[in-house]
């Protein structure tokens, strides 16, 4: 019997588990179409879900997150400010086409510096609801975010697009020139994340994947790893700068969350990666706590 | 009568000087193919020559600077460690198709981030021959120099991919999409030099271009000078971490240069635009030190 069917719809990806009574999961798909495609389907996104998960639907909730909310999503629900716990996020659920809507979190919202998340959110809130701890978190991506959750809510995060600047940097500028394709190089990643955690202008320090390449110091096939470490390496000695003893948790799969652990490793400071499935935890916890499920 | 036929050869641009006895301009050609138009031609760099300022070529001494002496341009020569000063400059010029060809300078080139110029050194060396004052330096561009120049020598740079940096997030990443063209800003670049002195990754700052602008907190017509200033505004801040109490110099030309005194008059720093010529003047002290002139 279906309890709940909780959905994480990114960008370019979706996610979509039918959870039993107890939040078991019973079924899972996780190759949908992200936002961006299944926008752009004749039906949109109603037909997305048809397609991909119509067998589940059987008249058990549905609960949604990530930047399905967004602008280009299928409604787009206002941000809900920090602090933020899973209550907030349940009280503040949109009914829309009979789905519940979680609605992302602002930061700052009238400071210089506004900052909003969509999605991770919720990852970090099946994360406390998990027991897996607070602190300082990180979940690499496209776009990063650096979040710090204490006493049971969301407190504080940052936005930093270092996925796509990478992307960016090495197809579009004079850095990817030289780049010859290789097979993974931990050891330029390394040196990388050194050169990364410098002082000085991070435009000025990332000029060194050409000058080293053109000085035979670096080889054409490690100038991309080198990059990756570089800009990794900023962001990491950038986000730990306020953090507290405790480790830091990386929320995320797969090579990015392994790279972002071996930075953190060169810096001296522990991670943990947590397990899969923080998505779906606070899905469910959200669910839980409105009475959904 | 020609003295001296100096070129300042850029990769996207080619200016050149018909020098009298004493130094004076007789005649100046400012519109000549870069090193990656000119290298392209059918005769190369001779036929790019003769084609913009043939007629000048009676025998008189021909002295350049600048990319022409990369791995891409007419002849690669070696660079020149610092500290560095005109004599030194002089004594490595390398004769080359009849021509005399000004080396770049290095950076600590055993060091982790060795740094590269070709061309701009010249500059700065037209800049203390003229009287023009030693100190802090900057030359803004695709990419720019931050030089020290102390006892007639200069002793220290960095460079900075500010620009074209710029044009890879404007062109290539999110923060570009909302953008709209306008009238340039000077409150929306002076606001984002605001934004790019702060602490922080400066990959997390950029991404105010995109939540100020979700939030209708920056008209889309004003994205662009927004991002110009945070970008130039962390570079500067860097830039001018080490500088001694006295004014910076910018060699550069038009709305670059202007930006960049701007960025540091919101700074508190006060600089001055150097007059025009610097290249020639460098280019004629080198030649002169040699012999040629």
């Amino acid at each position: 019997m279906t309890a709940l069917i909780g959905i994480d719809w990114g960008t370019t990806s979706f996610r979509a588990w039918r959870m039993g009574p107890g939040g078991e999961v019973l079924e899972t798909v996780s190759d949908g179409p992200g936002i961006l495609a299944a926008g752009a389907l004749p039906g949109g996104f109603a037909q997305a879900l048809r397609d991909r998960i119509g067998g589940w639907l059987d008249g058990a909730p549905v609960i949604a997150s990530g930047m399905i909310t967004s602008r280009n999503g299928w409604v787009e629900t206002p941000y809900l400010p920090l602090p933020l716990d899973a209550n907030a996020l349940a009280a503040g659920l949109t009914l829309h086409d009979g789905i519940h809507f979680v609605t992302g979190a602002v930061s700052d919202p009238d400071g210089p510096a506004p900052d909003v998340m969509r999605g991770e959110e919720t990852e970090i809130i099946g994360h406390l609801a998990a027991g897996g701890g607070e602190g300082l978190f990180v979940l690499p991506g496209t776009h990063s975010k650096w979040a710090r959750a204490e006493g049971g809510r969301l407190v504080a995060f940052r936005t930093v697009m270092t996925g796509e600047v990478f992307a960016a940097l090495r197809d579009h500028t004079i850095l990817g020139r030289l780049i010859q394709p290789g097979p993974d190089s931990q050891s330029a990643f390394r040196r990388g994340v050194q050169a990364g955690r410098q002082d000085g202008a991070l435009l000025g320090r990332i000029f060194s994947a050409r000058t080293l390449a053109l000085m035979d110091r670096l080889a054409p096939d490690q100038i991309a790893d080198y990059l990756s470490g570089l800009l990794i390496g900023d962001e990491v000695a950038h986000g730990v700068q306020d953090a507290a003893a405790g480790p830091v948790t990386i929320i995320g799969r797969g090579d990015l969350a392994v790279r972002y652990r071996m930075a953190l490793a060169e810096m001296g400071i522990a991670a943990k990666i947590a397990p899969p499935g923080m998505a779906r935890q606070g899905l469910w916890e959200i669910a839980r706590l409105r009475g959904l499920a």
